[in-house]
This record gives C-alpha cells, sequence and structure tokens, in this order.
C-alpha cells in the first residue's frame, strides 16, 4: 500500500462465483467507474482448497494479476470466516456453540470455534499458501484477515472454549484462591476449588456473576485477538503488504487491542441517512486506532444493505459522494463498497452493489459515478494534508463495551450511549477524535470520558498527567464505579477518582423517575441513569440537584489540578433540555481549555480540518442533505474554485455539497 | 358424497371421549339442529388402537350406522394427526424435531414426525383397517385424511428427514455439482461434495443459503403430499368415498399439489368478523383447487375460536348464517362447524360448539338453527346452479408462500399480502377466482399474478397464451424477480417478463422511506417494498415516479401482445391513496377487458354469481353487519319472495341479510 | 421469637463475605441504626461446608453470639438455594432443567433439582449440622428455610422429577385408568397405559392437556413443600425457635400448602410507590396464612430493588416508614432490609441497600433511621393491641394461579387479577383479610371469591355455612368454571355453584370486543373475560345485559341462602365505569352484610384498625404521598399527641404521615 500516494476508491468483489466472461466485463466496467482497488478472497475457503489440503490458488493469483494489468490494486483476504464442508461435516466439536448451548450447523458464517487447535491449524495451513502465493505479486497492497470477527456470533461455549477458558483464568489469576476472591465467590455458594471447576456462562436460572460474564467476554475478545496475530505472522513471512480486519464497534471484539497486532485499522459501516453521526463516529474513532496511518472504510453500501430477511433505507441521491469526501477527509484512504456485482444467490442476495447481478448500474450507479469524480477532486488536497489531531477527545472502550453488556442496566447499549454523547460534541462544530482507552493524551485540550464504568490506575494516572499539563477531564456518567473485575469499589463509590476530583461521592442510585432536576450551565434537565450525587471536598459545585432523593447536592463539579482541570459529571441529563445541557457544557469547558479547533457550522454539515505544510485546510461537507453553512474565522482561498474567501463571510453549502477552504 | 344433491350442514364429533348416552342425547340434538353430516374419527387412534396391532374399529362403525339411522352421513377421518403412546413412548428418533432441534414429546398433536418409515407403516395399517372397516357403509359419504397437516409444524429436522432430503435432492439435482451451480454455493464456502453433507437448515450463526431454505421447504410439502397420496390410495382399495383434506393457506403445505391426489377440496376457517376478507378469500381460492367440484367448509366455530391460551372475538349473532349463505353460494356444498359438543378436557375446552360439554345450547346455537333455515330456503336454488367462473383471476401459489418465508424482506407474509390485494378486488364488486398457480386460464379475461417470486417457464407460457387470446396480465408487486432456486436472475432483473412486457427494468430496489410517490389513473400515492423501475422498450408508460431515486422513471407501463395486453406492476402503493390506486387500475383493467360478472355493490356487502340453465342468479349477502346495497343492472326476479325486481333499483340489504336474484 | 414482646427492624447480612474489621464496623453501624435483628446464612453453604462433609459452622456461632452480646438477634437461614460447586460440578443429572429441556448450570441459585435424592441427603446433613450448632444459641430467635422457593424456577423437568411425577401420579390416581379417565385422555389419543408413559409437560407442536400441565404444577408445589416440611422437622429436633420461609404470591409455591408446615409467615416485597396496593395486599395475605400469629417483611428494599440487569423506580423519601408502619399496624411483627451493606461483588451489586459496600450511608439511610424513630414512636401501642380481624374477606389460592398459567385465557396474570379486585375493595375503605383457600370463614360477613376456576366441595360446605350463618359470598368472575382435574364440568356450566345460587348459567363464553355492556348498581360497564350469563332459577336479577350476544340476560344475580346470601358474578367490567361498578357493588354487599370495619378514607390513604383490650385503634397512614384524610367516627383520642379527636371531624394527614386513633 503506496500510503499517501493515492485516494482508493473500491469494492469487494467474488470472481470465484462467476465464470470467466463475466470477470472480463466487471473488470472493464470497474475501470469506468474509476475503481482502482479491489478486495478478494474473502469466503473463498472452499475454492481454494476444495477437499482438505488440496490448495490451488491459481485463480486468486490470476485474478490479482488480470487487476493490476487494468490498472487495479489488490486487497487479499483471508477465508477464515467460512471453513469448508470438509471442516464442518462430522465434526460438532468443532462449532460455534452460542449461549443457549446450541451447536452451529454448516451454511451460514463463523459456524465455527475459532480456538479449536483444528481451526487455527487449518486456517494456519490455507493462510500460509495464500500468503506465499500471492505475497509478493505487484498489484498486492494489502491483506484483510479474515471477515468481520465475531460480527454474528459472539463467545463461543464449546468444550474447547471451556478448557482455554481454564487455562486463561490460570494464567490470569495464578491461584483459585485469588479468582474467588477477586469475584467475591463466596457469594451464592459459587466458590470454586480448582479453574476446571469454573463455568462459562451458559443457561442459569437467574443471572450469573459480573465478573464471571465479564470475564469470559475478556478471554473471548482476547482469543480472537490472538488468533489475529497468529495469522498475520504467517503473512508477515511472505508479504510485505500491511495488514487490517474489517471492523466495526458493534462487534464481539476489543478494537483497540485487535489493531496493535495489525497494520492499519478498517471498518465496516452500513449507517442510514437516518443515522449520520453513526457514520461519522466510526471515522473519527478508526483514525486514533492507528494514529498516523490512514484508515479504511472496507465496506459500505452504495446504496442500502439488505438481506433475505431486511433491507435498509436506501440512501438518497448524492449522499454516497458527501460521505466518501467526509470519510476521506477525516482520514480515510480508502472508500469500498460491499460489494461490486450483486449476489446472485445466498442471503445476500438484496444488498445494494455496484454492478447488478446480470451487470447493469445499479440504482447506486450514478452515485459512486459521483464519488470518483469528489476523489478526483480532492486528492491533490488530500494527499498533500493530513488529518488535524483534534483538541477535543472522547474516550472510547471495548472494555466498557463488555462491562455494560454484562451490566446494561435498564438495556443500556454502549454503541449507542457513546454515538449520543459523540453527537453532543458534533453537534457544537467542534473537532473531536474519539480515542481509544490506551492512548496517548497529548495534544489534547479537553478530555470527555463518559460511560466507562471501569477506569483503569495506569489510564488515571495518564488523564492525570493529561490535567496537570492543563487539560480538562470531563468524567462520567457513569464511569468509574467498577473494578477491573467487575465488582465496585469498597474504599468509596468513585475510589481514586472522588480524590482526585475532590469531591464525596456521597450517595450512588438511579435516577430515573424520581423527579431529580438537574441545573447547570443556565438549563434544567431531568437526570436519569446509576448516578453518583457529590459533596464538594475541594471542588466547586457546578451543577446542583433539586428535586428527588438528594436535593442541594451536586451532579457536576470541577475542581483545579495541576495546570487544568477535573470535571465531574455524575448523572445524565436527559430530554431536549439535557441535550442543551450537555452541549453547553462542552462547549463551556472547550471555551476554558482554549480549544480553537472548532467552527460556528450549522448542525447536519462538517468540517474537517486537516493540516498542509504550514497551512490549514477545512473540507466542508453538508451530511443532511438539507444544506448549511459555516461562518468563515480567517480569510482563505476556496481551493476547488481558487475564489478568496473573506473572514467572518459565511460559506453556504447545498444539499451534500462540499468546499474546500485553504487558509 | 351424492354431489350437487343436497346442502350440508355438518359437524365434528369425538364419539369417543363421551359415554352411550351422551351420544344418544347427541344425535337427537343434531337432528333437531338440522345437521346431516358427522365427521369422526380424527384423533382417534388410540381409542382404535388401543395397543400396537390391537384394532377395533366397532364402535366407529357403531356410529355411522347409528347415525344413517337418524338421517345424518358422516365423513370419516384418519387418525394419524395423533399417533398413540405405544407409537411415542421410548422413541425418540421417531418424533418431530423442530428448528431449534428440539425434540417434540407426547400429549400434543403432530408430534410424530410423518416421514419416519414406522409412521408411515403404522399410518397405512391403521387406515388399512379402517377403510375395510367402514367403507363401504352406506352412511359414509366422504373421507379426511389426517387433520390440518402442518398447523402446528412446519420442516422437521429429524435424523429420518434428513436421509430423505438427501435422497430427494439426489433425485432432483442428479449430481452435487448441479446442485451447488444451482444454489451458487461457492458462496461462503458452502460447497458440498456429497449430497450427505447437505445440512437441515437448522441452527446457524445468520442466515442460511434462501435455495437451501427454500428447497427444504418444498421438500416437506411434497413429502406430506406424498403422504397424502398414500393414504388415499389405500382407502380407494376398499371405498369409492371421495377424499379430502381440511387444509388452509395457513398451512405449511402446497394446497395446490395436495389436492391434486385427493377428490375434493376442504378447508378450515377461524376469521372473526374483523376479517371477512380473510373468510372470503377461502372460498374463491378452495373452490378452485379442484374445478367444478364443490368445495367443503370442513371446519368452523359457530362463534368463537378458542383454546387454553387464546380465544376469539364471538361471531355478532347473524354472522353466521351470513357466512353459510356465502360460502353455499360461492361454492361450497358443505357448512360444518368445529365442534359439535364442548371438549371436556384437554386444550381445547373454551373452543366454541354448537353444543356445550352439559349438553346445553351455545351462544352460537341459535346461530346454527339460523343457518338451518337458510339452507332450506336456499337449497334449492343452489343445487339447481353452479358458481359462475370469475372473469377475473388472482394466482395463488403456496410456492410463493416458501419464497416468502425464506425472504421476507421486511417481515412480510404471504397470506396477509395476498388478502390486501383480494380485499381490493373485493371491494370493486368485481367477481374474483383465486386460482392455483397451475390452473387453466380459459375463460378468464383479466389476470393478476402479484407477490409471485417465482414465476415459472410454463406459468409465463400460459398467460401469454391467455394474453395473446385477448386476456390482460397485470404483474406485480414482488412478482418475477427469482428463480426456481431461489436465485436472482442472471439475464436482466425479471427475465424473460422484461421481453415479453417491452420494459427494461433498469433498478431494483427497496422504496420504503425513499420518499418515491407514484402516480397513475389520477391517483399519488407512496410507493414501497422491493420494487422494480421501468424504462418501456416498447410499452407504454402508466404510472410513472416522482420523487425518491428514479424520478422520471415508469412503475405501471403496458404493451398490447396478440389480443390482450401485459401490464408490470413494479412496486406497491401504501396508505389510503395506495388502495385507491390499486383499486382503480383493477377497475380500469376490468373495464378494458370486457369484464362483467362485476356489480355496484357496497363494500362489506358481496354478490355472488351463479348459472342455471339459461339464466343467471346472484345470490348477495351483506357481510359488515351494517348493510349495503346494490344496483339491479337487469330485470330479475327475487327468488325467495318471488317479487320482480326493476332494472337499475337499488337493492337494499339489512344486518346479515341475503337476498337472492335470478336474472 | 419472643412474640409480642417487640416490634423488629431488621435486615440480610453476609459477615462471610467481608473480613473481620468490617464485621465489627457493621455491627457498630446497626446499632446506631436501630437494627435488633439480623438474617445470616443465606446462600453460604460452600462456605460452611467447602469439600463435602467437611462442615464448619464456627464462624455463624460466633456471628450469633457477636450480635446478641450486641443486643441484636437472629434468623439463621438454611443454604439450600445455593448447593456448592462439590454439588454441581460432574453431576448434570442433579442440575435443575428447565421447560425447554436446558439444563441449569453452577454459579446462580436454584440451579439444582430439589427433588433429587442427593439433594435432598445433602441439604438434611447441612441443616442438621446447622441446627446442631445454633439451635440453642440464646441470640437465635427464629428459622428462615432457604430463599424465595421458585422464585427463578419453576417445574424441574429432570429425570428425577419425572420418575417420581409417575408415583404422585400412581398415589394421587391408583389406577392408570383412573388418570385417563380424570384428564380425559382419549383426546388426541394421548391415552396413557402405564404411569411410567405420562410426560412432563415440555417441548410439544401445540399445547398439553390441561389438567397435565396443571397436575404437574401441583406436583411442583406439593415436592417443595415436601422439602420444607424435611427441613422443618431436621430443625425442630434441635432448637424451639420458629420456622419460616421468605415467600411471595409471585413465586411457584402453594404458599397456604408451605405454611401449614412451618411457625409463621413471612414475605418478600419490592413493591414501588406505583404499586401500593401490590405492597399493602401482602400484609392482608400474610396475616392470613397463619391466624393469630405475627408475620414478618422478611426482604423489602430500603429505597431500591437492582440487579446488572434492571433497578426500580427508588422510594421518595418518607415512603419507607409509611410502608414501615402500614406493615406493623397491619400485623408485622418485623420490618427488613435486603440487604444490611451492598454487594461487592456478584450479580447484585446495584441492589439497594442500608449500608454502602464501602460502610457509608445509603439514599435509603435516613429513611431506615425514620423507619426505627417510628418504631420507637408505636411500638407500645402495638404491642398492646392485635390486628382487628376485617369482616370481608377476599379469597386466595394458589391452585387458582396454577389454573390460571395452564389456562391463562389472554394472558392473564393471577397476581394481576387479584391486585386489582383488592384495590377495589381497598378503595372502598373497608378493611379486609386475604384469605387463603382453606382458611375458616367465622366472623366475616362477606366474602369475595373470584378468579378461582375450581371450587372444591369443601370450599362450596365452608362457605355455605357461612353464607347459612348471615354471610354474603360474591363468587366470581372467572369462578368454579373447572373440575378439580382442570377439566369442564358436565353437568351444567358451573355445577352445583349454579344450583346453590340459584341460576342457570345458561351460556358460557368469552365477552371481549362482543360489544356486552353490563349494568347494575346505577353503572354502565363494558363487559369482558370468559364470562357466564345467567337466567335466575330462584335468584333475583341484579346486573343485566345489554347488547353482545345474550341481551336481557343476567350477570349478576343474588340469591337468599339461610341467613345470608350468594351473589352470582359473572363477568369483569372493565374500564373506569367497571371500576366504579365493582366498587358500588363491594359496598353495597357491605352495607348490607353489615360492616362496620370500613371508614370514609380518601383513597392513597389506608386505615388499620387494631383492638385492645376493650378498645379499638386505628393507625392511619398516608401511602401515596399526597395526603389525605379519614373522617372519624367516634370520639377518641390521638394516641401520640395526647389530643382529643372529635366524632365526626375529618383528620388531615400530610405526605406520608401517619397518626394513631384510639377509640
Amino acid at each position: 500500500m503506496n500510503m499517501g500516494k493515492k485516494l482508493y476508491h473500491g469494492a469487494a468483489w467474488y470472481p470465484e462465483l462467476w465464470g470467466e466472461e463475466v470477470l472480463e466485463v466487471d473488470i472493464r466496467l470497474m475501470k469506468e467507474a474509476g475503481i482502482n482497488v479491489i478486495r478478494i478472497g474473502e469466503f473463498a475457503w472452499s475454492t481454494m482448497e476444495p477437499h482438505e489440503g488440496e490448495i490451488d490458488l491459481d485463480f486468486f493469483v490470476r485474478m490479482i494479476k488480470r487487476l493490476y494489468e487494468n490498472g487495479i490494486e489488490t486487497i487479499m483476504c483471508t477465508p477464515t470466516a467460512t471453513p469448508p464442508i470438509w471442516y464442518s461435516h462430522g465434526h460438532p466439536d468443532r462449532m460455534y456453540v452460542n449461549e443457549q448451548l446450541q451447536t452451529m450447523g454448516h451454511g451460514s458464517r463463523q459456524h465455527a470455534c475459532t480456538n479449536h487447535s483444528s481451526f487455527r491449524e487449518k486456517a494456519a495451513v490455507i493462510t500460509e499458501h495464500i500468503a506465499r502465493a500471492v505475497g509478493r505479486l505487484p498489484g498486492l497492497i494489502g491483506w484483510q484477515l479474515d471477515n468481520e470477527f465475531k460480527a454474528h456470533v459472539a463467545e463461543c461455549m464449546c468444550g474447547t472454549c471451556l478448557t482455554l477458558w481454564h487455562h486463561w483464568l490460570e494464567k490470569r489469576y495464578g491461584t483459585i484462591e485469588r479468582l474467588n476472591d477477586a469475584w467475591g465467590t463466596q457469594i451464592w455458594s459459587e466458590y470454586y476449588h480448582r479453574f476446571d471447576q469454573v463455568p462459562q456462562p451458559g443457561p442459569a436460572p437467574f443471572l450469573h456473576n459480573s465478573s464471571l460474564k465479564t470475564m469470559y467476554q475478556q478471554f473471548s475478545m482476547e482469543k480472537i485477538s490472538e488468533f489475529a496475530d497468529e495469522q498475520a505472522a504467517i503473512i508477515r513471512m511472505y508479504s510485505d503488504a500491511p495488514i487490517t480486519h474489517n471492523s466495526s464497534m458493534a462487534f464481539s471484539v476489543d478494537n483497540e487491542r485487535l489493531f496493535r497486532g495489525l497494520d492499519f485499522a478498517s471498518f465496516d459501516t452500513y449507517a442510514t441517512t437516518d443515522h449520520v453521526p453513526a457514520f461519522l463516529i466510526n471515522n473519527d474513532l478508526f483514525r486514533s486506532f492507528k494514529r498516523g496511518r490512514d484508515y479504511w472504510i472496507m465496506e459500505t453500501s452504495p446504496s442500502f444493505a439488505g438481506s433475505l430477511e431486511s433491507y435498509a433505507k436506501p440512501h438518497p441521491n448524492g449522499y454516497l459522494r458527501a460521505e466518501a469526501v467526509a470519510a476521506y477527509s477525516l482520514g480515510a484512504e480508502a472508500f469500498c463498497y460491499w460489494l461490486w456485482r450483486q449476489q446472485r444467490a445466498g442471503c445476500e442476495q438484496p444488498h445494494g452493489s455496484v454492478i447488478s447481478a446480470w451487470g447493469k448500474p445499479t440504482v447506486g450507479y450514478t452515485n459512486v459515478l459521483e464519488v470518483e469524480l469528489a476523489v478526483r477532486d480532492i486528492e491533490a488536497v488530500i494527499l498533500s494534508t493530513r488529518p488535524a489531531q483534534a483538541e477535543v477527545a472522547l474516550t472510547y472502550s471495548d472494555r466498557a463495551k463488555v462491562f455494560l453488556k454484562t451490566e446494561p442496566h435498564r438495556k443500556l447499549n454502549h454503541r449507542g450511549l457513546m454515538t449520543d454523547f459523540y453527537t453532543r460534541i458534533l453537534n457544537t462544530g467542534i473537532h473531536r477524535d474519539v480515542v481509544p482507552e490506551g492512548s496517548e493524551l497529548g495534544g489534547y485540550k479537553l478530555l470527555f470520558t463518559p460511560f466507562l464504568p471501569y477506569v483503569s490506575e495506569e489510564f488515571i494516572d495518564r488523564a492525570t498527567e493529561f490535567v496537570e499539563d492543563g487539560g480538562i477531564w470531563v468524567i462520567g456518567p457513569l464511569t468509574g464505579g467498577r473494578t477491573v473485575e467487575h465488582t465496585v469499589h469498597t474504599d468509596s463509590a468513585l475510589s481514586k477518582l472522588e480524590r482526585l476530583a475532590g469531591v464525596e461521592a456521597v450517595f450512588t442510585y438511579p435516577m430515573d423517575g424520581s423527579g431529580t432536576i438537574g441545573h447547570a450551565f443556565g438549563h434544567s434537565a431531568t437526570l436519569s441513569f446509576w448516578s453518583s450525587v457529590f459533596k464538594p471536598e475541594g471542588a466547586t459545585v457546578i451543577g446542583t440537584i433539586e428535586g428527588g432523593l438528594t436535593p442541594g447536592l451536586a451532579f457536576i463539579t470541577e475542581k483545579a489540578h495541576g495546570e487544568g482541570k477535573i470535571v465531574m459529571l455524575g448523572s445524565m441529563p436527559t430530554g431536549d433540555e439535557g441535550q442543551h445541557l450537555l452541549e453547553t457544557l462542552i462547549q463551556h469547558y472547550a471555551d476554558e481549555a482554549g480549544v480553537t479547533l472548532r467552527s460556528h457550522v450549522t448542525p447536519g454539515t462538517i468540517v474537517a480540518p486537516r493540516r498542509g505544510d504550514g497551512y490549514e485546510l477545512w473540507i466542508i461537507v453538508n451530511m443532511d442533505g438539507i444544506g448549511g453553512s459555516v461562518t468563515i474565522p480567517r480569510a482563505g482561498v476556496d481551493v476547488l474554485s481558487g475564489e478568496p474567501i473573506v473572514l467572518g463571510s459565511k460559506l453556504e453549502l447545498g444539499r451534500y455539497e462540499y468546499r474546500v477552504v485553504r487558509f
């Protein structure tokens, strides 16, 4: 992959499902549409290795060459999401077992347990063969491992996993007594004498121990990352092309851990226009998994997602280009469709594609052409600049996702909560990074850490250093109330955080329905969710509580620390007023932190700031199809038209329009 | 059965559940209520054969004789829906296994796998004994096989079925390579090397291949029809009485295939007054399974359906008679209740009946007496006429039901879709036949074929011939987009249909939520569902699209072909405006086709046209309990009163009233 | 337990989960909060017997002593709800199997089958050890068996239970033929030849026989009561302290049968302020399980219930005291919290407690202090009086709960129905007992028996005697239509009840949606539910039907019988008007019966009448937080202030206020 040399506009292609004649047509059509990268190999295990050990990759080698002859580069996939029938048939012990203890059958995806030694072995063999066969081909620019790890499945409950779970626990805890202490297993007589007695969290009359559920998920996430590491190591023996995985916030993986072992980040997204922030958050997050390295949108639909049992609202004409320009501007190197040619068989026949199963343009096709024109339009400015690091960061943690899956309170969903909080920032016009839990915080001025039940010592230290250096850290809601073992603290509600923030979390309790109102920043909103209410112990009260059970106490406090400030947000303001309160809070602390990477932009339109050699670039994109405007803070130039843009002028954007302004 | 010699008014009876004394009371009460046919034997296997091989049918012989002495004829049932405990106990391999791989226990109905060789064998033995014992009794006028095949169950997943499935596939495809090609199994590495590797569509992480799911359903439907054929063959060795099965649109059977092997059609219906068209469509459909042969309503409640876990709204007084008169007029020879005497035990104790468990009239009883009076009233005119073949036909296909079960798009339900479309025709006052996919089309002028994803070559040929002879064929929505294997076409969206209709289906995509408006026949309605949009290639545009993704293209086109016309309806107009658009379309093409078998009747009232020797007869029935009217198109006579009826007059009907007019 | 010597204010405590240091802190805090009784031992089996047979109870002995030294008495629990890992691991046959035939794993509660012989044996051993160790300790005042029997589970479907089920059936029916007759098993060929063929009501294509389902539930309820009896017998060998179980209307137990074998009644309740009657009904019911013996509230939250997956609305400040005063006034000897110290681990970490996991007051703490002040306030008047027996009784039956679980009609829920009916009485200001089916009726004037599908001969005799002595018995709705075997009667709809009530139940049918209006007592309401409609055969019509299927017939009748009266209520009046109709009916018959134990109190405020030596006491409590008033019928004295209260004055109560008036 020639990072920074071009923008990629790509699609997924399954040539093994079609005849030779179709392939030639496809390549011609790809060129017409401006597709310059193709992803192949995904799911093709049975084509590559029809019988166990009989591996023939000539077809794929030929495809990569043929594409390359036509100016199209290739991302090669490993096919491990779909082991062939020779792997499945007659081997129920190799299959994925769900929470209800049902053993999966052949014929869908992710039906095999990825932890079974046979799976690891067979996967290693096919991947090594592929890597050897295509790893040095000139057309090959990158690798994708498997497909959407843990998209359809979560934690496997098979016998293999039971054994590995016991080993994992032994490694983690050393002695069973340490596990018993950590999990508090004297409760309900759960107590274990040996690691091999610890069950998987399968069917039970009532809930399992929180520690058991959380650790089983972490075990599962670690195992799939370990599999990715194994696979990457094999590939690296034969290929220098960078490796990724097409992931998502929605899957049961720890993305930060996963991408640590890979070379670049990529994601799949099928958000509709009803959920534009759900599209944008991915860009701001996946940009941050491999800092300084562009990410890929590996899958998105040119028009709509669909399967036998569902379909999404198609994108309005024009939206696809807005999505693509936004993505490239926010740091994507590639914008790739799923899929090139509509499936003629299987369960995704109704899924949107670039070309129909009969080789004709689909309803999304003209939009793809528009994207291609935009790529030509913006490629130079994108390649000569880099995404600006934001000054505001929002902490993201897949471990928090695990904690909330174990403890959803009232059907809370981590992804939904995060996207809502992100939308609050988005609406203020402030540029933001969504940063993994383990990210360095250098360069940031304002950090939000909501919905992180467990905050590690290491994180606290890092964030404290950030504060000491002048940063403002806003903590909560739902942050810090749990230990690493998914238990509650026993020194105080929020333990070390309280001391740091100069508060006592006097009470913790669920506020929903209790008639509690929070006042702050000139707004009054109903408070909800499991909440902490504070008495200042050195902190200043910023938000006070009226009504409910704890009137007079605080739900927002702040305390100077070093050069910076620690802000506690103990509860969740809800409703329209709650949104306003949160947005005002964000703006207030952005002001205080001296955040400058922000704009007066109407909601529904975004500004993606980039930095060139001595200048700043704004790419402004209307995402809501209504149009909008942004106030220009300095004199600049419209890069595409060459026209000067006056300081203080209001730049108007039409429906899905984009503009590039250089300051 | 003396077809055409009398009208039957009947009930289901379970004498084996009651003492002798009750039986005599029952027979006396039946005579009082005018019941002249009784259905017995259903579910009575354990009474007939308490121990394996010990069969005694004297009781049932005696019942049939006793009934006959009292002027009551009998439909004899085979009891195969409920194998006795000696069949079930200790034989889990013989039991039905559901989609979740749960093995059914004894004690409900349809708990046995009907494909197990032991089941077929034991069923053959008991049926042969019954046929021999009662097959020539003078009171016996017909047979019912089993009860409501596949009402509670669908496709069995047991080991026996797995083996038979493999045989069925081998017979269908010959070689595994042909199956792989047909299903496109290289997708997701589903590819099989041998037929015995093909799984049943059981638990999987995500959806199964569409072809697999659709074929497994077809296999299951074929097997149950094969069982019916086997049973019928046994009975025919000992009895000349015609054979039926009490079926429904709601069950997992292919009714057209099933009735091909039987002698007359019958159905069960429990529609409430909230769903009158759901009652009527059955009559218009089941009349068409065995053309020229009257159908039976084998089960309906005199008042309400009920079980331990549910009950339906009871029929208002008067409605039962409207139902019965409508049924006889539309071609029913019999109108039978489930059940005669309320169950005293089991799970259907709360079900409506004619007589209570303590031998007293139920709340439905006076309605039954009203039916009996109406039977006497109309019997002569019914017997001296035949239902008029409609000029408008609506294609019905249980294969389409299968396709929609595999691919429900967004929880679409075939029966609901068909009933809604049927209601559009009903509301126009046009008489209609709902015709099975394989029906001859002679005599029709206008054919609607909506919701038929796969249209066979044979069907296209037959319909084309119909068009060439002057018919108008309206195709869609959701019609023609899938192949026989449940894949998409690869030549064009709708393949041959496009060429025939003179259109190119430029795009196919889901319109819901896309803001697409269709204009046609003076109406503008929101379009929805998975849609095809057309560019005329010889056709004329009738309905145009505004807004959405494809403004300016067509969703309705027509093209002359031979003497007739082919109309494409590519999308589903929704909302009130959509209903009006559809009804106007129906009337428009009915006008154009010269449909005369229609009337100006207010919605909620129906006209059932019949033909006598040189005259036409209308039986008009108010079904909505509000009353209505019909404009009399020619001079006629009120048959029941003898009064003349003037051309152009408006015949008024009161609540649930019926009238018989002879022209 | 020193009944009548003090009021208990208690909490559940799990000292085995905490270190020594915490224990001392806890005891100090308990004393500060006025906690004088502690419940321990629940779930602690693995602490008591870490390895099979190695039992050490010193810790618990020490705890009881330590508490006693601090003036705190103890309720000791058996830990049998949570068998240790040595019992579960490697023994799937010992585990609970649910209706879907899933075998439970270790790690939650109630995961073991309580009928397995190993369970009974191990439970006997641990209980005997506990009883021996602590049974005579001076601090020990009572016992609780297990915890919330059948709260998370219902009927086990394991192999052990299958065998015991067969024995139970054999004991109940003697011969299989008698079972077949009773259940009507010739239906659907369910017929059994041997008891060992009778299945458990597991997976089936459709519903099981009602008798099978009902009897399986009764078998299960009998078995758990038998287990309780066994356990109680062991304890009694070593201890004189009285024994209870913390039960609920919501669990799958027969409370009347269960408490017959125990010494006093207790219950757990977590009703929020949205469901105050759901709190109150427990008091009026559990007071009646052991007449003359005070009951305990063994568990209630100081603020809110919660688990990993849910939380309840917290109590508003002040409500807890209202709850406690109401409970003590209605006959509770103890008001105990779950739990003392918040769990630090496991699945109930978010549950409300008195003290947090870090030893600080929770949001409920000040409310607990308020309760303690109230206890001091009212203890003397409570101890010198006894709850007055009500004059109005409402029949409660867990057997009826079983019948409705088998036959829910339309998702009817016994507890919800009973609570709604109870609320109707509550709203009239009439004092009431909710009496178990088998209760003596002496002292009552008016008896309501709704929602009792099966009414035993013995009950009818007892109630008839009550009527003959001058009582008024109101029967229905949904009462009397089923036999002991859960079949319908075959002599008439309601059998003997009809003859007694002087009516013929002409029809029985579901009225919902049929447009039936009932007129009675000046109200007109829509009738619903499965209904019986009457023709008088000696009775007087009180409520007549208009519209629907049976206009002119009666839904309420009355007939003098002996000195009293039998009233039939055949249908359920619904909506606001239905509530008014029912409340007027209640008041009408209370007037007629000469009920004097009633008051003019505003809804939301209650009057708890008690009797002292020659005087009556009213404790009046505002429960709705709005405040209310009661008219004083006689001259009295405000006991707490000593002020006289004038006849006819209106005593006003503020938010959650209580008053004690002595007449």
